[in-house]
């Protein structure tokens, strides 16, 4: 692709064609799979858009492209109709812009889904007294029904399962922890627009004691005896509530192995990331 | 809420207020956490929308709601612009429609997260001649390279996990199989868009042996003899793939302990959810 020299400050690109004059086509970068993205930044007149991108659609057809993706951050809400109407549909939005993909083969495509779960962290805080450290929350489905439970929160994109557990304590509690072992997991469906919650169930040692309870959203938190949080009516009628019972006990009467995080080096990248296995018995001899 | 009778065809709900006349607002449910729901389907002007949103915002904050949710399928994509010059952001997006969220409060935001992660598997299937099934495939990062590689794909948001894992195999390779173990997870961040990746390394049995190839993405398929899998070269380099290796090596000797699913009653729903923990060390006599 060659740059053609303009007097008028450019729009978009400028393809030039066997000397026989230029197009005008958007400014895009191309992706890894045979794709081209579009990131644009700057307002644009929606007629403009219209154009640019009509010309630049039939450019990428000719060159074989597949998947054309477009990024506009919500200031440019103007031209999300612009890109619709010439066939785009949305891929995924986050508050600040929204992503729309077109695949222009006529068969196969491989536009790689959104993301489809949300990921949590429930945290087993058990101190040498056999006290949970628990919590009462301002809102939500445990709000007002005197329940103590465990505290629990959201794994940000981009944060290891094991760093949202020890964060979330501490937030919730003012409690510093070190990770011992995720202890099971489970899935939720449908739990929000369609999309599937998995949680983590987490087990940390404490490493401080004096509770600082987060105010807005935290109403009490507290160290409970084990046998008073099991005995909790809510934890004795609920399945998954008595699993955790049952995975407490197992953990205090030392018989039970959760997987441990492994720093271990990404693939395909410098990152390091972390595996989560039973290392207890990976390197027991056999 | 009442319905005021009207003779024309009504645009909204009516709201009538003291007996003061009526206000026309855009239609809504309440949702469960003190916020309303609009789930747009007809075409509507965007300058008569314009007007009902401003007097519905006016009317759901005298009203004492939170977040306002408006869906707006694709079709509908000349609307977006107004509910974001009202102030509305993005909160996600799926091909046929995106959500649009304002919080009214001036504080204490509790507007939930969108999905952050994409859920994969990856399926050792081991035979009792100590064969592993691999695959080499047409397209992605392992295309051309000459790998054999462990059958891989994506969990679906209402997917189990081990129903996953089954499918995929069946997908890739027609071998179908039992789901045996979770042998462990790692999580990949920034993979997509700033998501992150969670993927589950799954042990499953093999049910019958009749290799039957998925054309479209798989170009080989075969059962592998595992010291022949372990010793290629890629998989010697990369920690991950080591990994593989390690956890299979110990499985084969008996000594490793996974993750199984546990069926479970969900909590506040009639579903029934899997736990997956270790059931060997959870039974197990203290």
């Amino acid at each position: 692709m060659s740059v053609a020299a303009s007097p008028a400050p450019s729009l978009g690109d400028h393809l030039c064609e066997n000397g026989f004059g230029c197009i005008e086509i958007l400014p895009s970068t191309n992706d890894a799979h045979g794709g081209v993205i579009v990131d644009l930044k700057d307002p644009m007149d929606p007629q403009v858009f219209a154009s640019l991108l009509k010309s630049s659609l039939l450019q990428w057809k000719k060159q074989g492209k597949d998947g054309v993706w477009i990024k506009l951050p919500i200031e440019l809400v103007n031209l999300v109709e612009v890109a619709v109407k010439e066939g785009f549909c949305y891929h995924h939005a986050e508050p600040s812009y929204i992503m729309l993909v077109y695949w222009i083969p006529k068969t196969g495509c491989t536009i790689p889904p959104n993301a489809s779960h949300r990921v949590s962290i429930g945290a087993i805080v058990l101190n040498n007294k056999k006290e949970l450290l628990v919590v009462q929350e301002k809102r939500g489905r445990f709000h007002g029904i005197g329940v103590w439970k465990l505290p629990t929160g959201v794994v940000d994109a981009g944060e290891e399962i094991f760093e949202a557990a020890i964060r979330e304590v501490k937030e919730e509690t003012g409690i510093d922890t070190e990770f011992v072992e995720v202890l099971g997991f489970s899935q939720a469906h449908n739990s929000f627009f369609g999309k599937s919650d998995l949680t983590f169930l987490c087990m940390l040692r404490p490493l401080s004691f004096d509770i600082k309870r987060q105010e807005l959203e935290i109403e009490a938190a507290q160290w409970m005896p084990f046998e008073e949080y099991a005995v909790q009516p809510f934890n004795q009628k609920h399945e998954p509530f008595k699993c955790i019972i049952e995975l407490c006990i197992a953990k205090m009467e030392r018989t039970y192995t959760g997987f441990c995080p492994r720093p271990i080096s990404s693939f395909f990248s410098k990152d390091l990331n972390y595996v989560y296995l039973n290392s207890k018995d990976l390197h027991k001899s056999s």
